[in-house]
């Protein structure tokens, strides 16, 4: 069964594989400091226009959230994020487990906004309560929406005037980068938040995410929070060998892209079938809303997350492209429900 | 310049590239519920002989051993380590940041022996103390000595008396199970301890060690822990892919064996120059004591560890081989060692 | 200015201040283990008639809220609280700072019923999330109401149907038990909780609270936990003789409802003035809604908070009494919210 | 029995039971805002010589150590103690449980000298390792001998050019600075360390600990660490009430004076009858080396406890003695122990 289940179900980008090969034999540094990991570091320095960014790479997405995180907050420090966030809803309480409390706030889009953020704060004002310090974002967004440059202009700005950091989980943000509405580019994203990361598990890579730090004041012995919490590879090359890869010739943006135009094609379909979504289709990850019958149905020939119900007999779908998507596979799909929708 | 400064300076097995290769493009579910990873748990435990052990793969040793040590203790209770232990001085306080002590005790051979664990006992007492509650070994131990089955029965039973439960940290594992004077089996670890781990990292894999718990009372929702410590990794096939290869036709065994006879050839040559040991060298580390002076030129022309000052003139270093060492650098080093004396 | 801000504004109460006099010089066991904490044991587990019941005293509210509660949890493991819990809203992030996610639900009255802690369970479904295992409510709660005998028994039940620990703050607890329309008994709490804690410091006593153990898988080492957390004092007689000389004579139960008693005749004379109440008042702690100039006015000649925004020109505000709440103060603030009403 | 067992047998000086009572019905603000307690600040400003210190009152040693030190460290530092500290061995892991490693070094009399933190930073040298960046002292030690000035100036001095913070947990402080070899004032102190705390409950005080912080990098929002560990009183004015007390007309040092003259009275006595010390005796901490079945029969008559075994037939016992503390038992512990020699 064809599965749109996620963007993590095949392996690597064939590149990939072919560089662990071709340098499988040298000898090298352990712990990040091989020469691989440290080219791609000056690549993507360059990508970034940020020739002093602060890059590492860790294994995952939660451990990037909670040493990151973790790294920013004092003791009695929280991070707001909105009520749908990865970090408050499926990470297993990771980053209260370092010791952090997580203010929230429902938004019907997944973003945060100036307002959401000072609604939190007002709420927050002596030491009787956490003290909000960082704010988390996603890009793309947990139900699959893209920041706009604008909108990060006026958080970060908002942050700034009221001494927070803005960080940015970017498990997605190759589909972020590369929405057909996206406005934004790297190099903004190194000017536009205090620290983020660059997914590249669920954008062609086997594993690994690339965290970026822009902030002067948070690149101080990030290396110690990495050792500690269990991600230094011995094996870093492993990590520093598939961001080479990703970020030559662009290849990064390409994969998502591909991921962007499935999406795209799905959506299309859905639409001119009559069927609205959960959220605006945006980016890889889209949400239509259909008849229970049919999702029935359509699960037994295709693989994907029912996420929510959506009055008495529809609910939403969640369905996932990659890098690795085909297009049979997207067109099946939609002549699959076509199908089912004329019986 | 070559390198034995550790086991981790090269990439994987080639099988294991190949096996990347050969499943790439095939749809697997996420999070470690791959066909890979859940065969690769049969496999192992039929070397086990323990068919209800639980396995799960994570990315590293620090991560090996935090989780399982965090998820044995109660907030109040402690583990109990050599003073050389790995997670006493090489994890930057990596189980201190889960909110527990480490007691440790000086052991010469980094081994521990039931009088030691009865020593910390016997000074904690009462509510004012920490709890005493796991014993942390490593086989090899980080000064490459090696568990002798009676040694390890004789801890076991001393800790099941006693209500403590013991873990061991086998990121060479390997190593110790191949050492000429093992007579220790997988199947008897499973038995003789209550949890441990399979290093594969430092054996021939690019990542990864597979924890393996015998004990019934530590079994349930372990899966929780490996997600809120972001070691729930979403291509978790890479892991299984991985340890399928390594125990296919033992070849793990195969490689760590490779590893010990170029360590037992390098030692053999250093005795032969009449030099003697910190510790007896017994598996992939041995640690000669030389000239300081000889020492600096060894350094120009082969990369290694200086591990201690021993007397006044003289320093033992870490030499460590592995899968990957190549006779011809062993007998390059005995070789530059010799005409280095002869000077 | 008379104070209504709270009803910790006073000192203890006198008989209290005698038997520390009595006592001073008389050597005794530190840690709680005096003879008078023995005795007060023994006296309340007479009047929870429940001669197991595990019982320790601590200082104060949040201390007792973060030691039980980060006893009970295994560390991927949640609490559920009411939005308007103590715990999530003026604890500093005293909970997750112990590693637990704290899962939160809308309540109109500040109570949980099951059908609250089941929305919460049928999120969490697997190891992506963390594990809710304990419910905690307080009675009286953080906006004054009160549990019937019915309430609990339907939510302890669910809880236990649902392998679920419930857990009472009882820091208002002598105004919950002595409420007008209270029908619960120490008891009954006893039976119907798993662990809760009766509070001191708020209804008499100089510091205080005293921590009641019923379920038995909780009861074991809990005394390491008081220690590691800094609650074990050393002179813990100082606890002892308060909760003696409280629990003699009903005193607990008689200054709680003098408290209630003043708070009553609040309400009433508020209602009589034609005021609406932000929730029904029940206890020592009301919160009627005034016109925004009524209240500016007040606060020049009494000490109260201003709760919430009620529409354009009408907010809430929180009066509390206590056990030293003077009847002519309360006859003074209804003479003067008239008089004010009459300009 | 008399009790030699510690200095909080007894209750507080009656100068406190009587201030409590005196302003026991007066009102006032919670949470340590009450004018006692600002008073109370005002005075130790003054003893100190230090109008800037920013002063905290909490009820025990516990968590004035826990709170201090986890405000000073990040995740990946840690302090350093003498092996024979009290947060190293009798505080059950409170420093581990918020989330920080101990680096311990032996020394004989319990004081730590540059050349023993030297030592330690030595072994830390990159990310592997914790970060070591306090230094813990107490005075009077754990062992009862008490730091001159100079060795705190060179302690200091040497923290100073290492970046270290110096921490000092004066529990015991009145007893240092009254013993008769004491060179030391309050407002050296003050000078001397980063951050100390002056210890009420174990010279005359129900409870409470006076948390002085020089050091102006570590006086931002610490309310919230005192508030997010259980630490912020709501009836505050009960510790600043003591302090007020005790530092009026310098009771403080002359309850610390007379525990000083009995313990120095039994030492003279004990060192009469020809036995020697484990540590020189300096404060109202001693411990005599006595023979084993002397002190089994001493046992039956007076409280004390054994410390440590010293040979075959020998131990140490530790008596303290106390503000409290009658001449009269002291003179019956002498001839009770001259006569059980003479047997």
């Amino acid at each position: 069964m064809y599965s749109f289940k996620n963007d993590y179900s095949e392996g690597a980008h064939p590149n990939i594989l072919k560089a662990l090969m071709e340098t499988n034999l040298v000898q090298q540094e352990g712990y990040g400091l091989d020469e691989y990991s440290c080219k791609a570091i000056e690549i993507l320095r360059d990508k970034l226009n940020n020739p002093e960014a602060n890059i590492h790479f860790v294994s995952g997405g939660t451990q990037a959230n909670l040493i990151v995180i973790s790294s920013i907050l004092k003791p009695y420090e929280s991070v707001i994020s909105a009520n749908s966030g990865h970090v408050n809803t499926h990470e297993t309480g990771a980053i209260e487990a370092t010791g952090h409390k997580i203010n929230t706030i429902d938004t019907k889009d997944g973003k945060l906004r100036p307002e959401d953020v000072k609604y939190i704060l007002e709420q927050h004002v002596d030491e009787h309560m956490v003290k909000p310090r960082t704010v988390y974002i996603s890009n793309t967004t947990e139900v699959g929406t893209v920041y706009k440059k604008r909108e990060l202009e006026e958080l970060y700005s908002y942050c700034k005037e009221n001494n927070l950091l803005l960080f940015l989980d970017g498990a997605r943000l190759g589909s972020g980068l590369t929405a057909p509405d996206n406005d934004l580019s790297l190099s903004d994203l190194s000017r536009l938040v205090d620290a983020f990361y660059i997914g590249g598990t669920k954008n062609g890579g086997l594993l690994g995410e690339a965290i970026v730090i822009s902030n002067e004041s948070l690149k101080a012995d990030f290396r110690y929070y990495l050792k500690q919490r269990g991600a230094l590879l011995s094996k870093g090359r492993l990590l520093g060998i598939q961001f080479l890869e990703l970020f030559k010739d662009d290849l990064y943006l390409r994969l998502a892209s591909h991921a962007n135009t499935m999406a795209a094609k799905l959506a299309e379909g859905i639409v001119e079938m009559g069927f609205s979504f959960l959220t605006n289709p945006e980016s890889n990850q889209i949400f239509p809303i259909l008849p229970d019958n049919i999702i029935d149905k359509l699960n037994q020939k295709f693989l994907f997350y029912v996420w929510s119900k959506e009055g008495d007999n529809m609910s939403s779908i969640r369905l996932v492209t990659s890098w690795a998507t085909k297009e049979e596979a997207v067109d099946g799909f939609l002549k699959e429900l076509k199908s089912l929708m004329e019986v």
